[in-house]
């Protein structure tokens, strides 16, 4: 009888990714399935269950082999129920009882938890976290979400909004609209989105000069990515936009710090791709911002398993659940 | 033999107060000693073991009835060292082995935690927090101080600067200044000293009419207290920087309620004796201001244990010290 395994399936709104796990975090391999949320809740239910089983297929084993289940989801969600309640990006899903659903039909220790807290898990567990105490992670892409892991407790909140940490508020007047409709929000500056929406703000200035200029007008617009390239090739405007964007992020980090107070402040998302020079930005920021002792103190890091942490850190939710139950064996 | 028995001391800039507390968060009385910090840190040791002494002795027991102790005292510090390091509200202390010196003295498990901490906890235990499973305490008084308590957990952060609830950033630009000289943090809108300069900003402005104009000229000038009864005797200037500071600390709230996403958001400070009223209005902006969620269940309540909180949050520390150390009983 070898460690137990688990396995973690990320739910997101384009593909689901399951994979295997070892006790250690070490992933086995991992499946990807359209998750084509508008065929149904239904439909969604046996395209988790049936990733699940081709993530244990692939992995030469058998569900006999598998000590507990871990499922992320995005909200919006009842963590404790083990719900998803109305999601915005699995439309037109309602009140799914994944959990309930997935422990009935492989009959294993279910953990069901929120895709950010997951991933920040997963990054915690068996990734860039690996050797802090706590984290807080924050993912970067359309929207800005995270996850705050302190020890062995995923911040999961008292009703599900833990680590909504695009959705501190960071500015009071002439405040930027966020994706949510408030205003204010570090999602409103920092996002992917926000990038591309201050861009076209800044290229709409009177005697605004920049190569983004061209690009603004090819199919498909500005991306984020096209800021930061510019801001790389030497670009004043763009290299001024991606100034601002390391500022919100520490003003984030520094929130964090003041808080939490972490071990380490983790970015994930596209932002990676970036590159180190960013995240320098983001650390000279932060170092200005906040208290001597956590700016010195607290790391600022990249996240390390990419789109992996998502189903790594529902394995992690799985494990935990396992051992709660005293179940660290196979069962 | 009863139940076990606790010592919580409260070391503040002005007086220090400690009491025995009972194993259900019940005081048995406290005495109230003058700090007088500028005698030295030999001798406030000193004195903070007299403090114990005479609170042991005003409760008729002795030194062997005690099971633990917790001592608090106000930052910069080093928790896990049990270390005051550069105090500014105790000068000229500077790195004060505080908890050694306690533990050796009595010869007792000794905990020690920093003062906002311990009266976050001191609630959670025994005040208004005494149902909530998490809470989130705003201390707001010359500055904005507060705690964070999950379950078990004093968040006291990986560098001491955990809880430090004023400190958070909500203003970016045109930002007001902190006493901390940093720029938009919460504390340089909504502590009491924040209300008298925004007050005298106001008053100052041209064509400004408030009954406030007569107060501000006076031996002493505006209080923070001034500018709530003249909101309540129907000033309107007065009105609108109660109604503003109602807003900044929802915004205050709203943060902690996106991240730690607690059972209860709980104030404490002068500001209770403005009643409920002033409450109210902080609700209404969290309403507006929050997730659906979060917004319709976080409670939003005073604490109740008033300048008591501390030292039976520092009981409540020694408390958890000797549960840890399984020595529940009297030693």
């Amino acid at each position: 009888m070898g460690k137990p395994l688990y396995v973690g399936l990320d739910v997101g709104g384009t593909t689901m990714k399951a994979g295997v796990v070892d006790d250690d975090g070490k992933s086995l391999g991992a499946v990807s399935l359209p998750t084509e949320a508008y065929r149904g809740q239904e439909f969604g239910l046996e395209r988790m269950c049936e990733s699940i089983r081709q993530a244990v297929a692939q992995a030469n084993l058998k569900m006999a082999d598998i000590a507990a289940i871990g499922v992320a989801t995005p909200g919006t969600m009842d963590i404790p129920a083990g719900i998803i309640l109305d999601p915005p990006n699995l439309k037109p899903w309602r009140n799914v009882p994944v959990r309930d659903h997935i422990a009935k039909v492989f009959k294993k220790p279910t953990a069901f938890q929120n895709d950010a807290n997951a991933a920040a898990f997963g990054e915690f567990w068996a990734g860039t976290g690996r050797e802090a105490h706590s984290m807080v992670l924050f993912t970067l892409g359309t929207g800005v979400g995270g996850g705050i892991i302190i020890g062995d407790l995923v911040l999961e909140g008292e009703h599900s909004h833990g680590g909504e940490l695009g959705h501190m508020k960071i500015q009071m007047t002439d405040a930027l609209q966020c994706g949510c409709g408030r205003y204010g929000c570090l999602e409103a500056y920092a996002s992917a989105t926000a990038i591309v929406k201050r861009t076209q703000t800044a290229l709409a200035a009177k005697g605004a000069k920049s190569v983004l200029k061209v690009q603004a007008k090819k199919e498909g617009g500005i991306t984020a990515r096209d800021v930061f390239d510019a801001a790389l090739a030497g670009d004043a405007l763009a290299d001024k936009l991606v100034e601002d964007t390391a500022f919100y992020l520490a003003v984030g980090a520094m929130n964090m710090m003041h808080t939490i107070d972490p071990d380490m402040v983790v970015y994930t998302g596209g932002i990676i791709a970036t590159g180190e020079w960013f995240l320098d930005r983001i650390r000279k920021h932060v170092k200005e911002l906040a208290f001597p002792v956590p700016a010195e103190k607290t790391q600022i890091r990249y996240a390390s398993l990419g789109s992996d942490a998502g189903y790594i850190g529902a394995a992690a939710c799985g494990r935990q659940l396992a051992l709660k139950l005293g179940r660290s064996g196979k069962i």
